[in-house]
């Protein structure tokens, strides 16, 4: 049975929900917590998400076949340098962050070779944080994107990618590099869209937003630190979006005349047909009869 | 009793959610609807949103107390023509225009002086289009902005005010220009950059998105011809809009540095926190108690 024993190293709404949901489906397998803070281990505990805290991360490593990394993606560096000496030779390794190049770069050079190493981006959470809102059925008919390089063993994709599929998760493979780029466009830009979009309301207008505001801004609810380090590393990549996002506006303030009526008309019925095509598949992907 | 007899110029989803939202407050009210396509009429009858459908809007008006106009903007100037010699003295005329100088100026321009006319934009509707998709409580507890001019008799505005408070709508009252200065900044720019965002895209990242990508571009899915005329009638406003969203982008573009990491996580952490401000009070005015 794989995974004999879980460790989960950063225990918030995505470790305790991945806890939650292999507990619901693996119960024999026992699964370790590690959190940077006492009171998020109690939490998690407490909601069922592991069966056992590690105030340090090497410890939780210890005797696991399956370590996932769950912390902000700031301190994978130190907690990958931390467990590399400890981790059981065979132990399959992944990780949940929301860039992959960096990230793939940075634990193949510091893992030990007998580790067996395939970065994952489950495309599932909230603007919400913490193990108080984590749920076993978060990762259910979401997208899990395995992102392979030259050096991931082939082993070690086939095990994440039934990992993420006995969640509940559908499983596509990307090269790292079109990963972040791909993003890039459809997440990190979105959110700074958001954020920017409620930066510049002035205070008076804010009594007036409607559903669609809320809806448009949901994703600029999220923490700052952590999507800093999301922006930050993939910088050039957002960079590239957000020039293409402006040509699009340039576009827009071309067609605001009313000799462009027609072209406008055209431009915004062909985004309202292209996201309904969009919403129709995703339906299809979730309810699949 | 007020109103006696309402006509609903245009029962699409909106007029539709009038006739039947007056129904059950008013079921003596009796409610006529004009409709430019006969089988539009034939399904408000059927849904219960009007008793009696007419094929001009002259006939429309005839003996009407409360006559509201729903149909497109663009058709206004029209409508308001054919009916001002028909309109009743006295008669309330409103309208549920997203824009409002243009709608004011238009319809003082054109109504007789016997008739009380305020401008409303009650902010309730959603991407679909309709009347199968009106509901008699999509109304409630949405805001309704009064755009009182100069010229506005204090008892239009004040029957205006009533009835949508009958609706169970809370209401505000703003000068036009300001009316349409705050809906470009939380209604007309989220639209277009929603739009943007699924324009943008390139066919395989559409695999990629998830929840978040889907309610940031929720609104994109609204009617072009439709979107086409608000950006078009406010054309001015959205340029500045465009202007200032465009600022916060640049600055943005200035913190992608790891040296700016600090003033990047405080700008994240800024729009997270007024957001999260914004949706306590959104739920305070919903939920009182």
């Amino acid at each position: 049975m794989w995974p004999r024993q879980l460790t989960i190293l950063g225990v918030g709404l995505l470790g305790g929900s991945i806890g939650l949901a292999l507990r619901s489906l693996r119960p024999q397998c026992r699964i370790v917590g590690y959190g940077h803070r006492q009171s998020t281990l109690d939490r998690a505990l407490e909601v069922g998400a592991i069966d056992a805290g590690a105030a340090d991360p090497k410890a939780a490593v210890a005797g696991s076949d399956l370590v996932i990394l769950c912390t902000p993606v700031g301190l994978f560096e130190s907690i990958l340098t931390t467990i590399a000496p400890a981790i059981e030779t065979g132990c399959a390794v992944t990780d949940v962050g929301s860039t992959k190049r960096a990230i793939v770069r940075l634990a193949e050079s510091i893992l030990p070779d007998s580790t067996e190493f395939a970065a994952s981006h489950p495309m599932a959470g909230s603007e919400k944080r913490g193990v108080e809102f984590a749920r076993a059925d978060l990762f259910r008919n979401a997208l899990c994107i395995l992102t392979p390089s030259a050096k991931t063993k082939p082993t070690a994709l086939q095990r994440m990618d039934e990992f993420w599929r006995l969640l509940g998760m559908r499983t596509i493979r990307l090269d790292p590099d079109e990963h972040d780029r791909r993003l890039s466009d459809v997440s990190h830009l979105p959110h700074v869209l958001a954020a920017a979009l409620v930066a510049m309301q002035e205070d008076p207008s804010l009594d007036l937003c409607g559903q669609g505001f809320l809806d448009t801004t949901r994703i600029a609810g999220g923490d700052g630190a952590l999507w800093r380090d999301i922006l930050l590393d993939n910088a050039d990549n957002l960079r590239q979006s957000l020039h293409r996002l402006q040509s699009q506006l340039s576009s827009v303030l071309s067609m605001l005349d009313p000799r462009h009526g027609d072209s406008l008309r055209d431009w915004l019925d062909r985004a309202a047909q292209r996201r309904e095509q969009l919403l129709a598949r995703k339906l299809r992907e979730i309810h699949p009869d």
